[in-house]
């Protein structure tokens, strides 16, 4: 049972953070419920820690009150749901501290910085879920309309068998070496470089797209700048930089399909483009985040003289998502992939059902992240991935738009 | 001096209409504060003819009350700025009334139904201009960053003296004959179809790139499905479709070049793309509005071998509008065409400049979709255009970002 | 009956002109038996005004002996086929005057630089025709496989009935205005200027594709460098241009289709851009010979949601002319659109069959470049073309590959 | 001094093999002196097994004679150059006979099936090299003009130092599991699979365009379907596949550059796409076959807001090799890499230098293909490569066109 159940008060909402993730976040509440039919609700208290900031933040982005400490909306019963967009290093104080508050957690990914503290996430979220308070990690991209095609024509068996699964994320934005440094680029506190924050996201879309487990990884990392200018600029000398600016991996899955990952930070004109092919015997799918609104289909069933991969301008009204927003052929843009996480978060928070990704699946591409590593530290050798204990709950999910 | 001289209170903001531009236009009024830094304003009122119907969608985009008669909004004085979402045939009467009443006018494209009546709207606003009271017509597309750096492009010399000019606007949404009627194909309430609806889209962008005046046309117009369902149905018989699915154009310019213009709704697949070319002594642009992110410049001064058309991905912070939104490569969708508008508008409104394009530019757009008409209903014989008698004020305008 | 029934004897081919369309058919008589299964023939004379220069591209090129006045080889009973790469205004003479001497005539496109030219061209085919000796003009690209492919498709009905088309041909080779004067910017040698070289190619293409009929033009043409340096060079001064270096036109076709045509020498950027869009009501298809290997078709009768142009590379087996070349994904240049072309005309004498496209098909091209200069020098006034007075015979032929 | 100084006969060229390979070699001989000034030669002998296929063959492709034991023509003195299209299992004998017999041998890649042989044929070509016995391994597509022009690009430091580098070589003919047992899937004839046929393809480039050399392998291989219809089809069962269907691999680089490599026959919808991605520090490179005359290149030095990926239509008489050919935008075919590569090789004999790349190149290659599979049979643990004994010679060579 819900713990809303019985009440028609609106859900009060409170959002820890308001950086670039809260910018996006805030940008999703804000109009979620003018395109699609979401339970009602309020955008309560934005938080953090600097009360100027935050009141400038909140006035910008559409939240009512602000707050300093994150520990006193836990308190509030007109708060229902906390959205984590707090650094990696604090997700796992806040979430679970929330979760046992009783609220719901929408949480930025990746889960944790560590292994120890995705493990102690996981539970907490297990147990709250059986008390109905749920929880979803913020695999954005699962919401991208013509990903979310691409998962349901895979689901139907448009593509055949997967066997060959090519995953990528390239960016370029440390390709000059007089970047400076940032928390991004310090162990302590971004866990990983280019690994976490976004071969993260590959690992996931090829979970997510193959509804697939995967049993053995071989990887590796590299840090190609060693020493970027420090805070203080040129005059405050050079600063190390201590996770990689780059990841390769091959995964091997329960379904015997093999996908290969890469991740850079320094593939120069490369802005944002998260790559993702997947080959089967009946089929291929081609996605790029740089043309979001596009899928290639390529459908081998056809004669062969009319196969070809076709752009699909998933824009169309029978697309996932879509038919709430503008007619054919109007794209859109990046920060709704946040609207329709926010809205199936909504839907099932109302519904008392598990949203997707959960925290086994956010644990998940962790253990996957952390084998890299192992792999890596041990000269690329292969290393095995066991069965999780307790296969993720509700991890299906449901991809469909209104 | 404008109007709002000596006073902090916020803008009031009224829209008329709350179909597919009103939800457009609710979105860039929800929204633009959040990004740009712009006067303050309030959402105060949606008006539209069905009471119930009206509700909904104030709630809905945001909009703190509702009325069905469009008068009553010009007599209050907390209402400032009058967005004309209604259909064209309704532009004249309230354009001018509202201008009369000294309330600011943003008017959806196009700017009337007939030249009779966008005269004078376009008088209307000039007499406005005189007291401080601003206009704008919503040729939304000249805010697509990617189309504002290429008149940044062109204005800079990048491409040289333009020659040749290719402008299509191609939709296929009447491609199935058995897509029904509605006000929208007949030609006393749409004034025309391709031409109007999109035609004028691509002319205005030739205008708006190249700063340049039309001084002579050849056209010609088509009607490939004649008549189509009713509104009642298969059953409700057949009725004629008396505006254009296609219609062709070329168009001199005072400076030489030649414009070729071409718009249809029955191109299959092709969803809404308005494409440009623009080719110069010095380089070439080109551009899709389907990947509206995106513009193709080739810098012909470059060496022969190094020579080709390169896709920018409009999405740094050095181009317009952009240090608003995402980190680069993270790209915006077809409504922040609006958002950019609005914006815009507003900077105007409060600076008490004169927005662009003016009403000035929208009557010189009908003038041209005139003589398309004139021309195609005379065996496409070319027609003159001569210099309008009053030259828009204002029409540079500034197209930059923040 | 053809003239070589009874003779095994091989077929001796006789080439008049040795520059770019000289050098370009000599490719292809010199490898079409490595690939096709074709009657015997022999490179025997190249025909050219300058001995030594004749001497050394027959060497180059791969024919036998060489001689500097065309008419010796029309006495020779040893030759059978006379390729015709010599300029348009010699066209009409050497073509006349090799049919009446029983000679198969390969006559490079345009079929001649004057509509007299070119009807009195077409009756002595037609005449020739009647005794066995047949005649074929070289419009290339419709041995373009694509094009093969995409004109297939629409017979087979794969995009329905086709209503808009869009047909360009983009070059850049005259945008720099220092580019030196030639016999190609001439009238009096040209005949015109893009219109005749390259828009040709592009009517050419919506009648082949089409396999229609054109009833209405009107046209455009335009000279955006009047003056160019001489053969002197800038010392020399300059000389005056006399043909276009643009052309614009639209095309009613019988079917009630309407084609755009665009063609251009200062397109920058562009370097051999023949463009196809046909939009039918069932399907579409696209095609730029910058990659002549590939055909866009979409699907309109597939689900929306799997809709979108796919790219087909057409490198298959089952594509036209394909099979005799290399394996998937191994693309051809275009010099083999001339294999293919004396691959079927060889085939067609050899069998006795009149190939396509006839003299016929020649002039109904120069009809309506005739009719684009009319309407163009009468402001664009729409001029009607009456049906040809006879109809072109075995025009329809095979473009299909062995 | 080469071996054919003081004598002006042509050379005598002597082809072993007539299949896929030779058809392509055929095709680049009976060309090469048609568009390039290379020294006189004569394509002699054919040699087959199988006489009367051979003597089909020979007429077909323009050889002169036919032999059915390679050795014959070994004994021939008018026989200078041996062109070995024989399969890999045949390379060693009869590359090391050729160079001991004194004739120059251009060998199809790969160098040969194992190690031991590859080091042998280099040794044997190292010692005929000191004599003026001329070698070279065809490695074809070092010879496609785009990536001749992105070698020269690299090495004219446009993209900077080189941190990442993609490579990848994607085909899809046995993605159907139907496909048919061949002498390519088995361990013994072919040596491996998509391994050494395709993969070695991309080392090579990233050797080519790096200038570079490997120090470190990680590698992977599959066999996603191992069995297949035997050649006596299904009713004669199925036949075990002893060879790989993918590999994958990431390289380190003695410049600090990683490389990753990945090679596929079943990625479906890729018919030969070998993909190349070179990310520098001031550019970047990226590169498809499948349109192989496009390179895309991007200048990171020039302004944020005009960067992008430029497509050169690698087709200006300023490109490598392109000055031979066509005008500008009429492109070329896959088979003309082996045209550019018999011209190499003709100079190079002719003025007795070492062409490019020699048998040291592909034992290098070789190498690192036998790395690969090291590593993938130790759980993809790095495997070392130390420094060749004995630095190629000649490597740098020339890839410019005439």
């Amino acid at each position: 049972m819900s713990p809303d159940a019985g009440t028609t008060a609106p859900l009060g909402v409170a959002m820890i953070g308001y950086a670039f993730m809260g910018k996006a976040h805030s940008n999703a509440w804000r109009n979620v419920a003018s395109y699609f039919d979401v339970p009602a609700f309020e955008q309560k208290v934005l938080v953090g820690r600097d009360a100027a900031a935050v009141a400038e933040a909140a006035a910008k982005y559409g939240w009512a009150e602000t707050a300093t400490d994150w520990r006193t909306v836990l308190d509030r019963d007109d708060i229902h749901i906390i959205d984590v967009c707090a650094p990696g290093w604090m997700h796992a104080e806040i979430a679970i501290a929330a979760l046992d508050a009783g609220k719901h957690v929408l949480l930025e990914k990746p889960l944790a910085n560590t292994m120890a503290e995705a493990e102690a996430m996981t539970a907490a979220a297990a147990h709250a879920r059986s008390k109905g308070v749920q929880s979803m990690v913020g695999f954005n991209y699962r919401r991208v309309p013509a990903l979310a095609l691409a998962k349901e024509l895979i689901a139907a068996g448009r593509i055949g068998t997967v066997r060959h699964v090519r995953a990528a994320y390239l960016q370029d934005w440390l390709a000059d070496d007089q970047a400076p440094m940032s928390w991004r680029l310090k162990k302590e506190t971004a866990g990983s470089g280019a690994l976490g924050d976004i071969a993260s996201h590959a690992i996931d879309q090829v979970l997510f797209l193959l509804d697939d487990r995967v049993t053995e990884v071989s990887g590796r990392v590299h840090t190609f700048v060693n020493r970027r200018p420090g805070t203080g600029g040129q005059a405050g000398g050079l600063e190390d930089v201590t996770v990689d600016d780059a990841a390769w991996a091959t995964l091997s899955l329960a379904s015997g399909a093999i996908a290969s990952v890469e991740a850079s930070r320094v593939a120069t004109g490369r802005k944002n483009s998260l790559q993702l092919e997947v080959f089967g015997d009946k089929g291929a799918l081609r996605f790029d985040l740089e043309n979001l609104n596009e899928l290639q289909f390529l459908d081998a069933t056809a004669p062969a003289r009319e196969q070809g991969f076709r752009r699909i301008l998933v824009s169309e009204p029978e697309h996932p998502y879509v038919d709430a927003w503008w007619p054919q052929g109007h794209i859109i843009g990046w920060e709704h992939t946040f609207t329709h996480e926010v809205r199936d978060f909504l839907l099932a928070v109302s519904s008392g059902t598990a949203p997707s990704p959960s925290f086994e699946d956010g644990l998940e591409v962790q253990r996957i992240l952390d084998a890299v590593e192992q792999s890596a530290a041990s000269n690329s050798t292969l290393v095995q991935l066991s069965p999780a204990a307790t296969p993720a709950a509700g991890t299906a999910g449901t991809t469909e738009g209104a």
